[in-house]
């Protein structure tokens, strides 16, 4: 079939009336299927259940130092988890602090901290008159729904393949003292699955902000959640390289194991230089009597180390890969060359990123909804929620079942075409 | 023995003398002792290690509203966590939200967002010139240092065995609206394990402060937490007696297992009026994606209820019992009647309070410090860590045997003894 632009108005015109009887018909079937979020799928998590008895009541309940894991103290976590969540980001023990469950409040934290703080001594952000944020877009809804919060100003740079675009970023940071922050998912982008290059990440390692306490939000969230072992993505230490370029402070990196152990029921850490660490250590003495140290006992003695992760991820890996290459194989077979939509082809991560044309995206999951299928809600990729493009939609594949994922994308196939055939005849 | 106060100077050099002496031996002893935090002993948590078995990979895991507690979602709490932590407090589970491990953070993070959000519409405290939190003394260090640490000023008022002195709480609320809080240990309290009379609570639920934004932080740490089954202290229910006196917003209680399952692998749990949680949850789905909710089904299916939770604490007294009873033991029969010192006797809790003649806790504290029996440091249940007179001390008998506490006690009043005769030479 040739691309839609080439088709006359009567073409147009009869395509419609196909597609909406195509249409009418998938809304009778009665479909309900939730394409929405990153959330694992039941037999994901069925797959590591055996994680809830690598602790009982026979088990030895201390940390490798001594400590009693059932007891108060150990602000920064216990040392084989520090090593455990250290590797997988590939950073130091000692540059690491084991948290609660869930990284995104380490994140919110440290932003609310940033609020009424300042960091390492600069005046509190909630002292200043304006206080900004870049936002690689399309990127991550809950990041911009923290600085959102916090009455933080967005500023949209566009994100490419080889990860944000660094001249934007160079010289808003070099210009504006009042960015203070710039949010990043450098491994498999949420959502299009996209990994920083060696480049980028040194770019960034060596940026001159003209705000001393501006601060790189490295969420490394997908560190080893690979979809192929013979395809994997390689994340430069951020870390390492901001030390070297004499800007150790510059960054925190986060990952947690919601999307390795359980979500909701894993651990989270952070990484980031000594003078930063000692700084979140002196807040959370006061906000905390410790995180739950049994939990983070659990991961070590269940997952043992990083080769450990590594294996539990391949089966992950074979979870997650039929149901990626479901909405691919539908994408490719139905929309390819037909000039209505671009799409990702990530190598690990949660998100599959779908361009349709331009004014389009909202149209295409409100006619999926209709029809029975729930799509992350359009402009969810952008700060504020506005996509200014209307075009960008993040498919989430890893909570139906591949089945599913396939006649989910069939009915998202449909709506795309319909929509723009649509907008096509608009525009004539 | 007569009070040290009728005793001559020849008499109390001869004391000293002595007193010195001993010290001298006692220190040569070689002493090892920690009564500095409410910490439980290792008994105590083996005791409970079953806890460990209550999910394993044979599980259900599912709770009652067959939400899959190994997945994201559900910001407030599984249903029956809801329920039990509600019993636990004494209110209906509809005004329960269940958190992380700590409620310390809950507090935390509750002053934290009324510093940057302000409190259901009010200015944002850190936009305010002055804030204030009125401070019943002796209280809690943890309190006072999350106040501290917001820049907030802290206004002391007098406890009593009835609770704090409401005449000035009364008063001060009511005339000055720059007085947002009050910080609570309504039941046996820390440190005195004194529970607050009906009147208080009554009291309490009808303050008119001038600031709406006024809240009580009701940290109902020892609901069930007593030492006897015969002697039980009961707390009225602030909720539901602020509610009738039409200030439904005016308090938010916040309880944990801490001290029930495993300190620090515990749940905690937040209760207050429907507009309150609303805020508190439109922050919440912004800083997480929902506590640990199968830590929160590991609690539910290993205590079933409420009922299971007392006959668990039961096992908790027998162990706690013996050691308050040890220091009680010896500090009737070693300083009654000697008139240099005074000290509770709680039915409940975690602490005794002692106070020493104005002017001798630092000392004492150091001298026990310098044979080998650490305290919490003297000051501490004071807000910036000064006592004005000098004279509080709390013990805190849970982490070592009884025999320990009764040898710690031995040289706690041997040291002040020793500090009071000094000071009572001075004055000579």
């Amino acid at each position: 079939m040739k691309a839609f632009q080439e088709l006359s108005k009567e073409e147009l015109l009869a395509l419609r009336e196909q597609l909406t009887a195509e249409y009418e018909d998938a809304k009778g079937k009665g479909l309900k299927l939730d394409m929405s979020r990153g959330k694992p799928a039941v037999a994901q998590l069925d797959m590591g259940n055996e994680f809830l008895d690598a602790l009982n009541s026979q088990s030895l309940l201390k940390a490798e130092d001594g400590t009693d894991v059932r007891n108060y103290g150990m602000m920064d976590g216990i040392p084989e988890a520090k090593k455990l969540m250290g590797d997988i980001m590939g950073v130091p023990a000692e540059n690491v602090i084991v948290c609660g469950n869930a990284s995104l409040t380490i994140m919110y934290d440290t932003v609310s901290r940033s609020m009424t703080h300042g960091v390492l001594g600069s005046t509190p952000w909630c002292k200043l008159d304006s206080v900004k944020f870049l936002c690689p877009v399309p990127g991550y809804d809950r990041h911009f729904a923290i600085t959102q919060h916090f009455g933080i100003e967005m500023i949209t740079v566009p994100m490419t393949p080889q990860g944000p675009d660094m001249d934007l970023v160079e010289e808003l940071v070099a210009e504006d003292d009042s960015i203070k922050g710039i949010w990043c998912v450098p491994k498999y982008s949420n959502p299009q699955g996209y990994t920083y290059s060696e480049e980028t990440v040194k770019r960034f390692a060596n940026l001159k902000p003209a705000a001393k306490d501006f601060r790189i939000f490295w969420d490394n969230a997908y560190a080893v959640h690979h979809l192929y072992e013979d395809r994997q993505d390689e994340l430069a230490d951020i870390l390492g390289l901001c030390a070297e370029a004499g800007n150790p402070d510059m960054v925190y990196e986060f990952c947690s194991t919601s999307k390795i152990s359980y979500a909701g029921g894993g651990i989270s850490a952070v990484a980031a230089s000594k003078a930063n660490l000692d700084e979140l250590k002196k807040s959370m003495t006061i906000q905390t009597i410790g995180h739950d140290k049994v939990n983070q006992l659990r991961h070590v003695r269940y997952f043992k180390d990083i080769d450990g992760i590594r294996e539990h991820m391949k089966k992950h890996a074979a979870w997650m890969r039929p149901k990626f290459e479901a909405v691919l194989r539908v994408l490719d077979e139905e929309m390819g060359g037909l000039g209505i939509g671009q799409w990702t082809r990530p190598n690990g991560g949660y998100f599959i990123s779908f361009d349709a044309m331009e004014g389009c995206a909202k149209a295409i999951v409100a006619r999926c909804k209709e029809a029975g299928v729930v799509l992350t809600g359009a402009g969810a990729t952008f700060p504020y929620g506005k996509d200014p493009k209307d075009s960008n939609i993040r498919i989430a594949p890893s909570f139906p079942t591949p089945e599913d994922m396939a006649m989910a994308t069939d009915l998202f196939v449909l709506c795309v075409k319909l929509v723009s055939v649509e907008k096509l005849l608009e525009q004539k």
